[in-house]
């Protein structure tokens, strides 16, 4: 398989840390033990634990105000994929990658698919682009796309997203990911009734064009790039749409793209209940769509998160088999670090949420006993299940410590002379 | 008809307003008929315009810090109508009370509809109340009503709402309206799943009493009293329950019930859109259910609600017929005043979009231009209304100037002669 | 020493899960043994942490909607000690309670200070209460204490502050908290500079009072009771009273008290700079002053407030010595088991801060690697510092599990037979 | 003088629309009339006020996801002088325009003043701009400017600042507005005390380089770019700096910089009254720094800022002469139909604020009368000043109707002719 690390390098720093690990590890297991449960069951689900890496994120991201970038970064979608395997190699759970069009359109899709195979890396649910307008566009997007009061705009963005479907096809993807930036910024510009309207009635050519093993999944935002309203700006009307175009399209729930304050979990539930939970653009933020790093900054909302989706599991609740991806934006870390952690982040929350005793659980909530049902979810959080994380990458034959393994062979460095930049280059996605 | 307040009174004062008043009026009539509106259309929108006055309203509020009531409140329902009409006879709007038990229960319910009659005051839709304990109650919803997960406090709720009911058709109401304070308060307390089905399982009970020609509306809350998570959070869950539910369930949207940041004028179009726009709680807030005068804040953001309501009704939109009451907490003015001068601003804002010229809006809305449409919201909000407003007073012989007529008859000094107060008496409904 | 629970039932329970907690406290002291910490200084340090309890925070707490109280409450300042000494005797870190007056006030304060001296039990900061009117007050709080225009009330509230410090001077606390519920819910209410200036006026005579040795801290909340404006409303306008009012009065910081999104340990770091963080009252939050219990929401922003007091520690900045106290309302828990849990869960974030290796993470800042700075707080949040606070506890003969203790012997039972409810008495604190 | 727009058009536009304005503008007389109040001091007013255009305004904006630029956009300051010059013959209300460096750096910054003077527009408050790196810079603002670890990224950004005042002096401007990006990402990225050290000892210098009669801003902002935390936050750590600092440095309040639901009229009330209040940038949001169209959405809280405003020169307060400038992102309209618009909207919120009785209001405050309070500042809010503010534009020979003037000139076809576009070149400046 080609790799973009030398396996003996991974090898050789695993085996310098590997004792320390087994000691945290068994230490561990004695403790989980104690309590009857079975850590290996914990690392063989960490092992199988998988998150998509989004293409556009292995780029600096930046801001309406600049964007600041690193040497070396990737000038297409095979550098792209390279850096993607780098994250694959060291961190062991992020075999596949989501692509973003047009900015990782080729021409010849199956050397992409060619090559990503070599690398062992998947592509998952394919994002269309009807928020910018490509040069030489002969209509614009700047009042909108599915919604677009122009039929030319509201047609030049239903193909767009006909196109993405043949361009994952050709990938062996089978979803595609809908965000639309639509939305108005004074008061009066839309009508929202009309604009809903329109924006259903483009979704239903684009429901009509998804292979029969195909899902949508819609995004909903509060804000941004629309700033006094936008389109599909809640999961309300995220799942009112989704009920509409069919069982094929579901809800994708962005961390970032609620109200302040807004539970978040809950809504993850009510997706759940309703069938109708597409998957995840993972991240993290205080403010508004930041893009911040997943879990780190609130790694507690995570965690619920997670505990959701694990009781869904459990619970074995019908159609539910979200996926997951990161979206992030990362300004001022290497994505690949940034992503390389993300993804262990978000790893780390799946398996805590696993040692929550469900079963106590529903007992406590069945008896209103709200401090033992808090101290349920919090005893499994409080659990350092690092040495279980590690272990699970050890055993795939990724990085215990994929971050210094990355800062050991200086990557940016040799990316920067096999990467030389077109000054006049703009970026291929920094949002 | 009974009165409060002398018609004399109100006619003598109005006389000395009428040339001013007449003078400003013209002007306006004038400055209208320029653009070919006839303003006298305006005025009979404005002399039909009635919302309704909770019946909680007319006591002082509070916090759970404190309560710092005001002489000559009253003292059980009797009262508050006695006070209902009063603002009813000065402002002209105010035509129907909206009832809450059961702090407004009586033995006789013949007796109280009887007393309404005579002041010429409706009862509109009916509040239950699942978020207190009553003295002696045998089981508690300390742990929620509707959701519960004891049998007993559901049943206990659902036969609460049942009565309502029926207390509702001896007064002549023909809706009822069901707030919940379910929640938790603790991550892990509630399976937000299964207390979402009790809840829906419990409501199904309800929506079974209903008599053929009455409505439920169902209000969703964001917080408080549950500080976690609540049951019906926002107008996603709201509207999928009352899809639930059936068609003679809508929707409810109280204006202080929503996450910071939140475009509340687009939840109204999206529920007129879905046909689930049951009614609204006016009132204004900055903080979050700080049940402030309506308009006293963000007079612009409740034109703008109005704005999709008039739109609503020009377009004929089908089961549009949202019902409107006030719901506000006052803690530092005299309820009666706040409430007469509410009622005005949220008929003021009827006005003001009453004025917007739609086709022009949706040619500036169907070309993007977005200027002129901002502007064409502007200017009808931009106009003054008082005018139309105070006229439709005159003209119905309600007070062109409400609050100095009020004032003139010193009637909190009155009542509190009449309503002596027995000092160990808990409030009859503060919140 | 008076004591509320048997020693010899910790002890034997104790004795049950002392082999479990020493092996997973050798497991971690092994751990961080390899990093050449030595876990013994942490186990101490969580000895010496202490933080003190509400009183009015063992009584039910409640919304403005309804409380649902819990059986055998404490009906006065004794009982409130009494259970103030059960959360202390479990939990090994509780060991002063900060009162508040008029609620706890009684007529011999000697008998109040020589039962507190038997519990091992001190008084810390004193809380007066000017947003409540008390039977028979001769002039109202209802338009402002400190800041009322009216003489009166100003002067009945600095007299009030004035007692408190009296009766704290008789407990041996040493410094006033001021919180006030002074501000407006309508614009124009009230003048801003003018309602400043007379608090800063009122203030004044109060901090003039304070014995040489006390310190004045001041409380800023954004709203509630008021619902447009707070005269206090941020940390702003607190520092610039605190600077006003001279080097004794300090801010304090409650961590439910600001605008939605808020980074307060910035807010820490900022009054730590300047020499104005004069102490905390902790708890939870996720939409307002929802008051509920320590971390069980943020755990992490609670360590990342820790790692600013820690680093300040660690820098010996100058004039740093902030009083930690808990503020919480517990609405659905027993405020025991609340208090006991919250105070344990802000030891550990203490516990944690303590752990992030300084030097490293200056190291990380000084050449803007974001990644390591990150990580760095990560690894010390993620161990899991449970045994550390258990061996603590233990070695102080406090409860390696103390809710489970604390329901072994069924405490409100008992408490509901001595402590006989007045059922026409009304509660002492519920805020 | 140099005009962008024939004279002669305003004045037939002008007269046709005239007789209309001057009948809005009688009645309107009379009716303040009849309070005493007399029309003409206002129109006076009205005719004197000024605002402040930012140069970077008059291209379009965009997000970090697009740009949709219009035709005919200006492409130097030379153009966007002539862009603001219409927006000025046509309001009469822009006399000035605020800079932006270096995107306005010219070589001869006497050909540009003389320029400016031929147009009669004066150059007020300069911008300095550390939060983009620069072509060729040779050490990076990407970790911050003022603040940043790096001496060298400080002293070039000092520099720039110092360079800013000496092109500013040039033009005949008198004061500084500093604006940084500075903050983190990442918990633990930066050290918050030594950051906050840093920037001001930067600062320092860049005071110590203010000629005797200028002064100095500095703009606070919760986040973006940075989305953890920013150096200047809030108010709160604005105003200390500013007192570091000294006499010469005030505080600039942007709108769109606070936290959600934070009462912004009090923060400028604050600032007066602690002397340090230096400016504005005024713009509305609903969301964060949306940098929509003043009192486009919140034209109630623009007349609050206002009232505060009004009150203090009615006060005579010391220290109080604030600049006024617009700031704004113009995603989806024509700049300058935007500028006009708003500035326009600025001065209907100011002279509705001078129409408040102030004595009434006091009593009414005094008294505590909050229903009365609010009802005063509504009443002047109601009032429609339209004809105030055309008249007053009349009387400059600018535009009764400016966006319908403006239109009838196809100002971008012949722009865009004139000001052909360098397909390579980049904004300059869009945010």
């Amino acid at each position: 398989m080609l790799r973009r690390i030398e396996s003996s390098l991974i090898k050789d720093k695993n085996e310098e840390l590997y004792t320390d690990l087994k000691s945290d590890y068994d230490a561990l297991a004695e403790k989980l033990g104690r309590d009857g449960i079975d850590i290996e069951k914990f690392t063989e689900a960490a092992e199988k634990f998988q998150i998509a890496v989004p293409s556009w994120g292995t780029g600096t991201g930046g801001t309406r105000f600049a964007r600041f970038p690193l040497k070396g970064e990737p000038r297409n979608i095979f550098e792209k994929l390279e850096d993607c395997s780098v994250i694959n190699e060291l961190s062991g759970c992020t075999d596949s990658v989501s692509p973003h069009f047009p900015w990782d359109k080729v021409d010849d899709f199956s050397e992409l698919k060619q090559t990503s195979d070599e690398y062992g890396i998947k592509w998952v649910s394919v994002n269309s682009n009807t928020f910018q307008d490509q040069p030489g566009q002969e209509t614009s997007y700047k009042y909108g796309s599915m919604s677009n009061t122009q039929q030319s705009s509201r047609d030049l963005a239903i193909q767009h997203n006909l196109d993405c479907i043949e361009y994952g096809q050709q990938l062996g993807a089978n979803s595609l990911t809908v965000w639309v930036g639509d939305g108005s910024n004074h008061p009066g510009q839309q009508h929202f009734q009309k604009a809903f309207e329109r924006y259903l009635s483009s979704m239903e050519k684009v429901y009509a064009g998804l292979p029969s093993d195909w899902e949508m999944h819609i995004e909903h935002k509060m804000f941004e790039p629309a700033f006094y309203s936008t389109v599909i700006q809640d999961w309300g009307s995220n799942i009112l749409a989704a009920m509409h175009l069919g069982p094929k399209c579901k809800s994708l729930v962005d961390l970032g793209h609620h109200a302040p304050n807004t539970n978040i979990e809950m809504i993850v539930s009510r997706l759940i209940q309703f069938k109708k939970l597409g998957g995840f653009h993972f991240n993290d933020s205080k403010y508004g769509d930041d893009d911040l790093d997943s879990g780190s900054l609130h790694p507690y909302q995570q965690f619920l998160i997670f505990n959701e989706l694990v009781d869904a599991e459990y619970r074995q609740q019908a159609e539910f088999d979200p996926s997951y991806m990161l979206d992030q934006s990362h300004n001022v870390t290497d994505p690949i670090e940034s992503l390389i952690v993300s993804a262990i982040e978000v790893q780390r929350s799946y398996i805590k949420a696993l040692l929550v005793d469900r079963e106590s659980l529903y007992g406590y909530q069945e008896s209103n006993d709200a401090m033992m049902a808090s101290l349920e979810l919090k005893k499994a959080f409080n659990v350092d299940v690092t040495p279980i994380l590690a272990m699970a990458r050890y055993r795939q034959s990724a990085a215990i410590n994929p971050i210094g393994v990355y800062r050991s062979i200086d990557y940016r460095t040799r990316m920067d002379k096999d990467r030389p930049r077109d000054p006049n280059a703009s970026g291929s996605g920094i949002v």
